[in-house]
């Protein structure tokens, strides 16, 4: 498999997950256990909890992880990868125990690595939940009533993603990142910094600071709607934004250089091109139009421009000015530019993109103009 | 403070925090960054991320936890506490190497020995959460339609939380636990065993293998409603069994045995008792009944009755056979013996207890009689 491919490349002789999202991608299934995979020769999937998979090829149901060493023979192995960005530092040296002296390799990287080209299989996947992704939104402007406070708005939209096919979580990669479903955020809240690494922020509250902070929508906002795509365990990321009856002029003017970006970017983006040079060409695009003070947040501004997705959110690659990955066929990336005007709030456009041989395939192919919702 | 009590005690010359449930408990609000915390004298809080706490006590904004080095005197330090439980492996070597040659302690398990102990504060934070979790679960009768699947009802019931209050997510000790919102389990559902650590199952869908998995509400079914009391950052856990119709007896009587654990338990609990007692004797009762199969889980059980909660839901301490923590006043406990009946469903009564100096005192008093959804 390419995982094994991959590992051998890098001198691994042996590689354990243990994460729900890396048994997911590898097994098909969320299970507590391990699922150990040798350089060559079959994997073996080590399961605690649930029952029923009694009979499924390589299977062994187990109490522990230690049992590891009386199923496979661990005498051999030099380098052994654990997910050592993931799993906490106890349950590392845990595993470690089990393999005595090796060197340590890092299963994250290599698992992000291999899960930034999405195969076949992951792109139909995504495909599906794009579909109903968008279905959902083009119910968004029907669920507006005049006096709803952002929450509100956020909670119709939400039942309508439950009805619509939502998982409800949606899985992010790294321990201090937190969302509920999505985010919301209206007026000067789209400024409002937060402690988490999304591209904007929105005060939320105290409990969980982030996204809509009960503002009420009122007339000159927008209310931009970045709610999740999570039809599914894959995920697509899709941003539209809203207003509430007209908004000041430069509103238009920067929600069209978003439009704008991602024609000239994203639709002239070809395999081989450097991920950096997606936000740099974003960034001079902004900064020429006189609207780089606006460009990706207010006080607090985020680095990056888009990000790759499938089962996490945030997956590689990261366009940041100093990504160093290059534009593969396979991968998945939503690229979001957009602008926190004072005053007004957030606008801008985000959709999800597949690196195709022959460039870009927009996978959230959805209206973008700024819907007034009291039209 | 207590904390820095606690780490005398156990010899420890420092402590590093940065998880968002421990920065919340020391600081009020969540940040990116970390809390350093000193045996002695003042805690240091050096924040990357949000701007907005310039000024405050303490606070001191930094671009990477290795200023931490220029900020206090590291020098004389033996012992130092990181999270050895929560923060990825490569995360806990980056903060180590900031000290150099110490010995590394726990700080996970110092954190939840100290949060094992509710403060005053504390107390009230989780009286008002569980007010809102009674005023919401006052509604689900209302919130039901003929025909509805599982999922059907527990969409309204999580429009209705949010509605009152709910910030939506709840925080989950453990990297492997997932859940949305709560669990609601009807039909044989219940007896569905799930990879993840919660009292009950249920077969979910692959993405999310836990809870409401679309069966369609039938006449005979027991409808278990175990949804998240995550209104703010404390939380309360409340389980109610409602029905589609009449159920056959041995619901009734199991569930009242439930309730008849809930009044010789948890109502004749102490400070001084054993927390192992409280599964034991419940196991005990549901055995003396002849309803021992059926007690906690079907085909797979769950080995505890019982947890403490308050900023996660799985907090110390766990009430297992094999417990060693006793009970103290100050602990806020979820009790929930449950019983999984084959071709009927789960039913039983949980509820959130306070240890007080004289006894316990229960913070969900709702109705527990199981509610006829037809009537």
């Amino acid at each position: 498999m390419r995982l094994q491919r991959l590992m051998q490349t890098k001198g691994i002789d042996a590689l354990v997950l243990s994460t729900n999202v890396n048994l997911y991608y590898l097994f098909g299934r969320i299970f507590s256990g391990i699922a150990y995979i040798p350089a060559e020769g079959n994997p073996s999937y080590l399961v605690r909890r649930p029952l029923g998979y009694e009979g499924v090829p390589f299977v062994h149901y187990i109490r522990k992880v230690e049992d590891l060493a009386g199923l496979v023979d661990l005498n051999t192995l030099e380098v052994v990868a654990l997910e050592l960005d993931e799993l906490p530092y106890s349950e590392v040296i845990r595993q470690q125990n089990i393999f005595g002296q090796v060197t340590l390799a890092n299963a994250t990287a290599i698992m992000r690595e291999l899960r930034m080209i999405k195969t076949d299989d992951e792109i139909r996947a995504i495909r599906q939940v794009a579909e109903r992704h968008m279905a959902v939104y083009r119910q968004i402007p029907s669920l507006y009533r005049p006096g709803m406070t952002d929450i509100e708005l956020q909670i119709e939209i939400e039942r309508a993603m439950r009805l619509g096919g939502s998982i409800g979580i949606f899985r992010t990669f790294g321990v201090a990142m937190e969302i509920h479903m999505g985010s919301l955020i209206a007026g000067d809240n789209a400024g409002a910094a937060s402690p988490y690494d999304f591209a904007l922020g929105g005060s939320g509250s105290d409990a969980l600071p982030l996204g809509a902070n009960g503002t009420e929508l009122r007339e000159g906002m927008s209310v931009m709607i970045d709610m999740g795509g999570n039809y599914g365990a894959y995920l697509t990321d899709m941003t539209r934004t809203m207003s509430i009856g007209r908004l000041p002029e430069i509103a238009y003017r920067a929600h069209d250089l978003s439009r704008q970006m991602h024609e000239e970017i994203m639709q002239t983006a070809r395999p081989g091109m450097p991920c950096s040079e997606l936000y740099n060409h974003s960034l001079a695009l902004a900064e020429e139009a006189g609207l780089g003070m606006y460009f990706m947040g207010g006080v607090q501004k985020a680095q990056f421009v888009g990000h790759g997705l499938g089962l996490q959110i945030n997956e590689l690659p990261v366009l940041t000015p100093r990504c160093r990955d290059i534009l593969t066929p396979g991968m998945v990336i939503a690229y979001e530019p957009k602008f926190v005007l004072p005053s007004i709030g957030a606008v801008g456009v985000e959709n999800t993109y597949l690196i195709t041989e022959q460039g870009v395939e927009n996978l959230t192919p959805h209206p973008e103009e700024i819907i007034n919702l009291l039209d």
